[in-house]
Order: structure tokens, then C-alpha cells, then sequence
């Protein structure tokens, strides 16, 4: 119980985290964000207009697309693009992200307009899920306070309701631990992955046992900590968002 | 809180639940599951060997399909194969089901051999994936038998460490409903799926928030529902897999 | 010669034909077509509208998609989703399905609208296309009321101009049989499918020599069988059609 | 019924058929057909060893492909590698080639060879698989000829049991008529595919109702014009094939 | 340095070539294209409108695919399309095509109208690439001619603003070559090809280092003899087209 | 003439480039390369063994894949993995990479071991195929020395023959111009892409008229510029790779 972490941190500490906005030139909100050696870049790309089955609603729309770089992991994986088809894994991911994020905008406000949130992962060490989300958001945020400089939002409009991010929790040697790097997540005899709000909310909670099913006070303990990381994160986000764009 | 459901049942009331074994001939285990109006037809395909890079580790192993029929919603869906791809929410499902049965299967005990099940919505009216796995069960448990009888398992072998079943809760008007049909999960504020095992542990845990984000009174709440419809549920699986296979 | 068929069946003897209307609640026609074991849903999805080549033409459009499940057959077999594509077999019995449905539909009298059937085989025990057919015309036509009665097609419009049916014959043991079963299918020296209009006219006809060449003798005595099996069905469809729509 | 066919042809009479053998060079067969203004290349590609699943049978195998390319038509048709898959014509016209090759060939006396064949279309004017399939053959038969003459095949051995040719016939404006061409096969009410082998006997018999059903009386006048149409390329077979291999 | 090619060639010598107009009868432009054995058929599909992200423009598109038949090669190739995709290679040459003819047109005065250029190898024997740009300008240029006299292009606009014409050339047993065959491409040190207008300039240059790097020299010099073979390939373009269209 | 580029840099001037090595942990090479705002991580992946085509020759092989990422450009593009299929300037700049890698390798002092290289552009501002193949030889080079080290090669075996860069040259406003961004890129009128060794000789030269043709005098000037290039290039790949990998 009292032993420490294998890479030294408390059970309820988070990797080093880092939010580095501007990263790339191009895209209306670019943030590249590390949990520890995991790092994914994130951008959002603002389109006016959107899709055509929504035309007319005076609606916008956001969505995401998750995908891991070849040689991002330890061992190199196959391309998609040349399989010629997403795997289930990325699939299931890339909604994960759209749904997380869609869950704190207010789509009427944002207007008929797109953002096309992308989560490539640079280098995978574990939660490149639980990053792409918390990244995502801050590109997001930038996208849109772009997008009313531009005048294609209105300046008031609050398209954004609130914040949202996320964080693995998992039970790694009997014991609850927060933000699993590769070498737990392994080894994590259950699984958790949760998505909250800025103001401690939860917007997606995904828990897996791995190994032996889990109970319920497993579970509290683990809702517990996820609680605690995301408020972290979403001090980290506002931090990082109290300046403006690069 | 106290207006009855739209179709009348109780807060805590599953739909009425059927699981016919033996519902087509050909596979070693081959379920009908019915929620209420949500029929999903489960086969589970045992075949000698394993793929290849499981090959002489003595251990086997389980995978799952889901896919919906192209009219079993209101609307007609277009054929995934027609397509040329498996689309996110059907591959999400597969996994999900996969994982939910690996989690009773000792594939040691199960020896190098693999069972394959299909999941195939005849008609659905919400709960297709919580159906998906309580059938499943049965059908597995069936193919495992099959399989004993015939010499490929071991007789003694547990292959099966117990049983696993699933169902939905969710907020509906302000108030925690278990086994959502399909009117209510498309007014549902939160939804969550649980899969439990047969003595009342979780193996998955899904919640997402469809509208506002959810706090952690509401998620126990939903959370004791769900435990309480699993167990039901495995009371109903052990009584149809009482009697001898069809 | 007069050795009874493996199943006590005489030469000119159908299996046990059942058709049940309203099998499923969605589709605005849903037919369980049963031939012996071979059992296939067929759905028809009536859509306001027709494809874009087709528009202003004032004519309606049927379209058939035929596909077998997994595990209705012995041997487990791949999805076509998985596989990203559909296969030769699964192509040309969708197209013949179509054809032969098209054949007793007036696109005029229909009107701009258009009917997907979906012949899916929950059980495959040879005639799989012939029982699609056969069911999928009841399906048809209980959709047509439907759009009769809700006003998408004219009330006095006929745009059924006859029924459609289907049955395969063959010689098998070197006699010519009626409705072969899928252990007669694998000995059969020649295989013939015939799709048959309610008057006793040819829409298709498609013979294969599997082993030795045919000649015309042969061919004519399976062409009388054909004939005399269609006038079973087309008998069979009209009084399941007697009785208003479940 | 005495008015001329539109290009002069009496009922019964064939357009001007040529087989050209030796058309391209690296084949072991390579056939260029032409019925009328039908040009077919074919080519059979030999080469020694059989697909995984036969191995160790002791028999060959022989599988067609046909296509067509672009501007084999009148109006452009997209190419099917660059639409990512082949159409339901395609796969269904490369079956029927196939089996009706293998109706003629004894794959124990081939031994454990692969013969493949491909139809490429250069020119469509009606009657394309009709023209395949007949120019296929004599492309096989070369083919046979060289792998004896290289020792693949056994000299004495029988790999080919007969001959295989094909033809069209229909119903246009009333009138059984033989060899369709394009504006013919467009106008015709019944349309019929026929693959005889050379001593007159059915492989394959495919007839298709395009407008109105037909009756028995119609379908024994084609079929007799189709023996006669297969008789005559027959006769033309057997010319070219008497001369040695170019 | 002495010793003669292979074939007897000099090393500035084109292989015997042949432009066949008309070859079939559809297309509005149709070339069979001879560069010794090596035989492309090139058509030109013309058709009135452009895709729709040049609409309003009133600039027409040239676009080209080129492809080889299966068994256009010494060993059989799999079609791509049964493989679902287009190849690197095929892509490649496709977009070369594409590129060499769209530098010789003005799509201003070609007008909104498209041109599919197809290009298909019915035997390979070295420089199909070059083949196929040299025989689709005739076609081109034939398909413009038709359209002009059809109305669909303006009589007097010059949509041909020149001609293009292309050789490969390389470095064969220390010896720069022209119009490689295929035995001496497979054993040459640097192998280019090049493109080049009628009055001499270079449209594409693309050389690559099968074997050593190459020095400047031996560049010039094979720029030198690319020079004069696409000299003698414009010469002969001009003869064939100056009777009229077949 | 005498005007300064739009970024003030002279004629035959690079832009700033930057080789990060080690840029993440992973890979057994892996570098960041920037030519100016053009970003491009480059990763080599060694692994023992080699495809099964290759298995028993005693060689290596080396393969390239070159990606965008969806938000490197100034617009977004779809994931090629999520439209199916790789597109046609994917495959062609992959394939560009191989090669041009593959001309500094000895596969047989290689040994049967593979190495993968992966160029995946962050952000795209003109030259993103040149800066691949500059950074991806740094990564190449490291791998190998990584392989050497871990007994994979031969400690003494020279598997790198050399070295190789890239750089882009065209003429812009009627000049000459080496490296070329995107502004420029876009209004070049010949655009030519050089590959050359580390002692000056050419591996590759790709040459598009993307305007007017170009004559043999303005392609003289173009290939001294690139000389010069690649040889500043080469220079700042020795600096780098002077010190022990990271």
C-alpha cells in the first residue's frame, strides 16, 4: 500500500501536464498537450456552414477525429490510411472526444458554423485519450474566441458552457491510482477513464475490469480520484487560457 | 416523480425479458433475446483452433460481432457491407460485447479453441447491446456444453468462471429509469450501460451525459438500478439454463 | 427411380412452406418466409421519393438487397461488413431479387417512391434465393397497401400487375426433383432456379450444370417441375394475402 | 415477322465471329474475339500450383475475371479499381465465364495447376460474355497445349473434356432472333444467355424477362436457336484450333 | 561502346512505332498506340460540363488513368480492381499523363468540357508510360477536332495550345540509350523519362538512379537524346494527323 | 530581378533548417526536421527480418511512408484512413522517399532486417517531400547506428553507402530559386525537385512545367541551384550527426 509509484509520483498525482497553444500556425486553435511522455497534438478547425443534414437549423456542429502516429508507440503499427480502413479502437475513441467536448458547447449559439477537432498522437505513453480531451479543449477555446474576432460567431454568443477534461484512473497492484502511464495501464487490473466538466460534473464515464470484475466501493474510490485529477486539469486549462492566443 | 412510465411500468421494472435456446440449428449455441419489442438473435460458433498469433499457448479464445439489420430500426439503414465499412457505433458495440464475455471465460480452462459470437438486431427498440449480452451468455454457455460433450474441452474445465449480464439505466424526466426502451433513450438525459457479473460485480461501466453532465448523487442512483436489473436478469439466465440444451 | 428423396419427400413435393406476415414491427412489410429449416426475413421500406437519376421520371424504383447472416449456414462465415465488401454470390442473388420483383411492378402506377427489400437469411437450408423471392413478394405487396391506405400511392392504382415466386429444381440421383434441400443442392447434377409470375409465365430462368452437361430432355422435365412448384406458392401467397395486413 | 433484322441478319444468322489466336505475346493463351463489333481479349495465364485451399488435392483450378474497360461503351463508365470495388455485373458475368470453363475441364487430369482467365472488353456492342466465354475457351485450350508441350501437364492426359461456346438469343419485336447486338439487346423483351458444350449439351441456361413474361413456347424457340448459334461456334472453334499454336 | 543493342537498335534509335486512329469505334478520340511490342490503347471521352469545383469557371478539365491489363506483363498481375485499390505506381503514371497533357492545353478555350483520358497497356514491353502520353495527345487532338465540329468547343478557339510527345532514355552497359524495351529497362543504371512540346521544351523531366547516382554528364547526355526522340515522336504525331479522323 | 524574395531570402538561399534528433523516445531514429516553417517528423523503425518476398537473399529492405497530417495545410484535409484509401500524391511522394533511401543503402550489409521510415508533416509550408527525405536520412542513420550497437548489424558491415538529401529549386517571377515555401510554390512556373548524394551525384530529378514549358537553358540553371542545396544540406546533416545520438 505504502509502496511507491514505479516512476516515484503519489496515487493521486498527475504526470507533469503541459499545454502548449500556437503549436503549429495553421489551424484557428493549435495546442500540442503532454501528460508526461504523452504528447498529442490537438487543432481545431473552424468552418463556417455546416454539414448538409443540418443545414437550415441555425445549429452548428463539432466533431473529432482521433488517430496515433505509426511509430507514436513502442512497437509500429500499420497505417489506417493504408489498410484502407479505422480500426475499431480509433473509432470508438475518435467518439469519445466529439461527444465530450460537444458536451459543453451550445451549438445554437456557436451558429452554422464547424470545428473539426484532430487528436494526432505524437508519442503514446498512456491516457492519450484522457490528453486529446483535455488538449481539445483548449483548441477549441481558441477557435472559437478566433471565430469572434472574425465576426463568424457573435461576440457575445456564449458557445462555450463551460470547460471540460479528462483522466484515467485504475487499480494498478490493489491500489487506486490517478493518470496511468503505459506501464500501469498494462498492468491495471481495472480501467477507468472519466470526463468531467469544469464544475466537477461528469459528462462520460467509461470503467473496464481488465482482470477481476470490480466492486462498488472500488468503483467510489475511483470516481473519488477521477474527481480530484479533473480538477486539476481544469485549473491547468484556465491557467493556460488567462493570457491570449499566441 | 410519481407519473407512470409511457408504457407503464415502474421505475425499477425491466421489459419483459425472453431468452429462447436452441432458436436456429446450426451453431452450438443459438439464442433469441427479447426486451420487450428489442430482438436480438445470438449464435455462438465454436471452432477447434485459435488465430494465429495465439497459436500454442494453450489458452483460446472469444470475439464478438454485433451489427444491426437494415430495417430493424424505423428507418432503414444502409448495409454496413454496401458501405465497404463497419461504422463507429457498430464496432464500439462489437468490442464492448467481446470484452463483457471475455470477462467470464478462463480461456486457459477453455483450451486453444475460439467461439465466435454473433450478435444480430432483428428488430430494436433500444437496449440492442445490453440485450446482446445477456443472450449472448446463454448462447455461449450452450456452445461451451456442446463443446465438452464432443471432447473438445476438457470435462471438468471450468471454461465459464460464472455469468454476465447487462442492462441500461437512465434519467428520464428527472427520474432514474432501468431498461430503457427506445422513446425513452432518445429523451434520456444521462445513459449509462452496466455489465455485471452473476454475483453482482461490474465488468463494464458507460455512462454519458446526452444533455447536461451528471453529479455523483445521480450516477449512485443509477448505479444501484443497474445492479439490481443485472441481477434479475441473471436469475432468468440461470432458469432457462437449467434444462438440458435443445 | 422410385427410392423416396432423404427426407421421405416425394419428387414433385415442396418442403413445408410457411409465410408470416407482420414479423417484425418496423418495415411497412415483414415477412418469415420458411422453406423446411431455410428461413429468411424480408422486409420492404417504403420511402417517399426515388434516387436522384430517376427524379421527375414519374416512376417509382424497387431495389433488392439480399445477405446471409454469419452463422446461417454450418460453417461460420465472415461478414461482408469485415471483409469491406460485398461478395459475387451475395451480388448476383441481390440483383436477381430485384429483377424479379421488378417484373411484376408497375414504377408508374407506383408512382415516385421507392421499396428497398432486404432478404436476410437467419437459416440457410438450401433455396435461399427462391424463398427470398417468394417472401419478399408478400412483403412487397403488404407494402403497397400500406402506401395505399396512407395516400403515397394512388388508391386505385395497380401497381402490383401480378404475384412473383420462386423455386429451384434439379436432378439429383439422376432423378428430377422439386425444391431441393441443402444435402440434395451439394449432390445435384444440374441446379435450375425459376421465378415464375402468378400465371404461370417465366421471369427467370437459371440452369447450371454442376457435374455432367444437361441435355434438352432434362431441362424440359425441370421446367414442368418449376412451373408445377410455382403454382404451389403463387396458391400459397394468395391466401396468406386473403386476410388484412397483421 | 419477314421484315430484316437492322443490320440485314436474317433471324438465325450470327454476326461475323473471328478468333484471333495469339493476339498478345506473353500469355500462354491470349485470344482476341470479335462478334461483330464485340472485342473480347483473352487471355489464359497458366501457371504450375493451386490456391492454398486445394493443395495436396492432386486437382487444378480454373477462375475467370472479366471486365470492361472505360470507353468500352458508348458513354464512359468509371473504372471499378479506382471506385474501390467491382460491380454486381462484373462479379456476376466473371462467375458464370468461370464455371462454365470449368464445366470442360477434368482438374484431376490438369494436376496441380492454376489456369487463369481474363475477358477485358475493348469494344461492347451486345453479347460481351457470350464472346468471353467462347473466346475464353480457345485461349484455355492453348494454354493446356503449351503447359503439355512444357511438361507441366501430362502429355496423354485429358485436361479438357470438350469444347465450351456461348451465345445470345431473344425476343426482339416478336421474333426470336439470334446474337443479339447492342440496339437489339436494349429493345428486346426476353433476353437469354445460353453455354452449350460441343456435342450440343447445356452448361448454363440464363433467361431474363426485361419487359413482359415469357411462356414455355417462347423459351423451347430459343433455346432451339441457341443450340444452333452454339453448333456454329462450335464449327469455328474446332477451324482455329486444327492449326498449331502460333 | 561499339557493340550493338540487343535488338540491333543504335543507341539514338526509336523502336518501330505505330499511331493507329480509330482503333475502336466509340470513344470521340481512339489511338492504339505501338512502341515495338509495347501496345496502349488511348481514348479520349469527351463530355460537355466540368466537375463541380470548376463549374462557372469556364475553364474545361484533362484528366488521365492509366492501367495495365492483368496479363499485359510477362507474369500476371492481380487487378486492382479485386483488390480494391489503385497501386502507387498506377496513381503515379496517371497523374504523369494527366500532367504532359494539360500542359498542351488551354482550358479557356476548350470551354466547360471535360476530357477523360485512358490509357490501358495491352502489352508491356518497357516505355508503356511514354507510349501512353504519345498516343493520348492523338487522341486528344481527335476528340477536340470531333468537338469542334460538333459545336461543343468554339470552331476558331485554339484549345491545343501545341503537342506532346514522351521517351524514356538510359544508361544501358555504360551507355546512354533511347526507348528503352523492357529487358534492357530492367538493366539499366539510370532510367528517365522525359516529356517534351512539339517545338522542343521539357514539360517534365523525371529521372531516378536505379543502380550508382549519376554525374552531371551523363545527365546532359541523356537530356540530349530525349531531345531528338521526342523530336522524331512529334514528326510522326504530325504525319497521322494530317488526314482527317477516321 | 534584382528584387528580394518575399521572405527577403536571396536566390540561392535556404530557408533556416533545423534537424532535432531524438525528437521523441520511441523510435530507433527519430527526427524533427524544419525547413523553414515546413515541419516534418521523421521515424525510422528497425526490426529484425524482412517481408516474406525477400526472406532467404541475405538483404535488408527499406520502405517509406509520407503522410499529412489533417491541419498541416492552411485548409483542412479529410484523414486519407477515414476516405478508405491513400491518395495519388501520398503514394507518389512515399515512393519518392523509398527510393531515394534506399540509394544510400547496402540491403546487403544490411543484413535481413527492415526499416521503416515514416515522414508524417506537422505543418506544411512548401518542400515538405524535400524535408522528408533530408530528415528521414538522419533517422535512417541513427537506426542503423542503434542496430549495430544492439548487434542486429554487423558492427563493421557499411549498410550506408552515403549520404542523401533533397531539396525543391523552380523559377519564380522569371528567376531561379532555391527552396521554395508555399507562396512561392504556388506561383512558380517550373517546379523541380533534386535528390542528390552526399558527393554531389544525382539519385533523383523530378521537373514539372507547371506553366510554360521550360527550355534546356532555365533546366541547366535549375540543377546548379539544387546542386548547391543539396550540398548545404549535406553539410548540416554531418554537423548533427558528429555527436552521439541522444
Amino acid at each position: 500500500m505504502t509502496s511507491p509509484r514505479h516512476d516515484g509520483r503519489l496515487p493521486d498525482q498527475l504526470r507533469e501536464v503541459r499545454l502548449t497553444r500556437g503549436w503549429t500556425d495553421h489551424p484557428e486553435g493549435s495546442v500540442l498537450v503532454e501528460f508526461g511522455r504523452t504528447r498529442v497534438m490537438c487543432t481545431a478547425s473552424f468552418t463556417p456552414g455546416v454539414p448538409r443534414w443540418r443545414k437550415g437549423s441555425g445549429k452548428g456542429w463539432v466533431t473529432a477525429e482521433y488517430a496515433m502516429l505509426p511509430r507514436s508507440t513502442n512497437t509500429r503499427s500499420d497505417r489506417e490510411s493504408v489498410k484502407g480502413k479505422v480500426g475499431g479502437r480509433t473509432h470508438e475513441i475518435s467518439r469519445l472526444v466529439g461527444r465530450a467536448l460537444r458536451a459543453v458547447v451550445d451549438t445554437s449559439a456557436l451558429g452554422e458554423n464547424t470545428v473539426h477537432l484532430d487528436c494526432d498522437v505524437l508519442q503514446a505513453d498512456g491516457g492519450t485519450r484522457t490528453a486529446a480531451i483535455t488538449g481539445a479543449y483548449v483548441a477549441l477555446a481558441d477557435a472559437i474566441t478566433w471565430a469572434q474576432a472574425q465576426g463568424h460567431v457573435k461576440k457575445g454568443a456564449k458557445a462555450l458552457t463551460g470547460s471540460v477534461s479528462a483522466i484515467s484512473v485504475g487499480v494498478v497492484g490493489g491500489r487506486a491510482v490517478l493518470d496511468l502511464d503505459y506501464p500501469e495501464d498494462v498492468s491495471a487490473g481495472t480501467d477507468m477513464n472519466v470526463v468531467c466538466t469544469g464544475d466537477g460534473r461528469f459528462v462520460e464515464v467509461q470503467g473496464t475490469a481488465e482482470g477481476a470484475p470490480f466492486d462498488r466501493e472500488e468503483l467510489d474510490g475511483l470516481l473519488d480520484l477521477a474527481l480530484l485529477g479533473c480538477a486539476l486539469l481544469t485549473e491547468q486549462q484556465q491557467r493556460v487560457l488567462a493570457t491570449p492566443a499566441p
